[in-house]
């Protein structure tokens, strides 16, 4: 997991793409936390093991959102673990955060690429087979496949996927983008997170599991022990 | 109107404030277009003598806003009219937009002229004198205040400044920035649109007036001719 790779995006070089950790992989919004501060959420996220954090915010205005991104980015300063914007650009760029994360509504990646320039992180969501087969990889760091398991956080989300799909989508992106981290998320938790890793993915991707859980710190520590286990025994890390 | 001044945002050399013409001032919204497309109202609006091009959109996606905004932006080239895209500095810049438009929710000014460059154009809203007296003047190539009358468009609005108010804040604007150009927006129509331009500002900014009007083309044809008459009487065109 993590493999460097080149791609041509980003620039007349090739870009080297950006080494992403997508072990556990905390999204905080501010509908899930427990009435909890997103920088609470996070910092204690990361303290318990989260790799990666991304703010996610559907009702926010610009300038709450400016605010909030900040907020995180200073909070995970000189923990190594970077913030990605969920799908505004702009708030990524005022809030000076490591990256976005868009997906099939959202800018189109090699937007995104253009725009935050070539040492951002970009992640992309991709939900089905055709969706992996259309993905632009050469302009992400990262993808997410989901929705995996049916999940309150998402309400609209398109049907599940389930444990076959995901492995049958994350067989297709290497297919198109062998060195690619790949991750996913939607219903995904302690219990369930070895069979996911074990579908084929890098990570899992989490919100409620980690925002809603009675103890953020200790939800992260254990669902990174999961990984890193199972992991462990698909021989990835 | 339209006054050039120099001022010290955005880079190390002052900057020259780039000229925009209030006069009729175009918001086309998805909501206000009685079921025209939104390239439709802008072309009319125009052909019938807009000055300037607003796209505002509150509801739809990130994707769809840009894929708007481009087919806005294509459909006024060559018009020498400018298209700016309300709050979102991330779709004005995937769309390649002349510039934004700010208020107190969205991201800050200085922000958006630092992630848009010395070139955009970026307009503020204004809704009192607190506002006009902490507004980021060095930021903006113009500003709007409002709301001036009570509307269907904007249903959360604060309560409306009305002339006296709308004379008050453009005094207070004026001493904190005499050149900056200042409109006006909200419930304006042809019929009030001299009283408006007489109460100290160069132009007006309409949603529905233009949009759901049953002919958009004759509607800014009539509004241009009424701010041009009463700039005239005011000796300010």
């Amino acid at each position: 997991m993590n493999v460097l790779a080149y791609n041509n995006e980003g620039g007349p070089e090739p870009r080297l793409r950006r080494p992403v950790d997508l072990r556990v992989y905390c999204l905080v919004d501010p509908l899930q936390t427990r009435g909890r501060s997103l920088v609470d959420v996070a910092k204690a996220a990361v303290a318990g093991g989260a790799t990666l954090v991304q703010y996610r915010d559907k009702h926010g205005s610009t300038r709450e959102m400016i605010a909030n991104a900040r907020a995180l980015k200073a909070a995970l300063e000189g923990t190594g673990v970077p913030l990605v914007i969920n799908d505004r650009v702009d708030v990524a760029l005022a809030a000076g955060a490591d990256g976005s994360h868009v997906g099939l509504d959202d800018m189109a990646a090699r937007d995104a690429r253009r725009l935050m320039g070539r040492d951002a992180i970009i992640g992309l969501s991709i939900g089905s087979v055709a969706e992996a087969r259309d993905a632009a990889y050469e302009a992400v760091d990262y993808v997410c496949i989901g929705c995996v398991f049916r999940t309150g956080s998402k309400p609209d989300a398109e049907p599940p996927v389930g444990l076959d799909g995901l492995r049958r989508i994350a067989e297709d992106i290497r297919r198109f983008d062998p060195k690619v981290p790949v991750g996913a998320i939607s219903g995904i938790h302690a219990d369930n997170a070895a069979a996911v890793v074990a579908a084929g993915v890098d990570g899992v991707a989490v919100i409620s599991a980690i925002g809603a859980a009675p103890d953020p710190w200790m939800a992260a520590r254990t669902l990174r022990l999961v990984v890193d286990r199972a992991l462990a025994a698909e021989g990835q890390s």
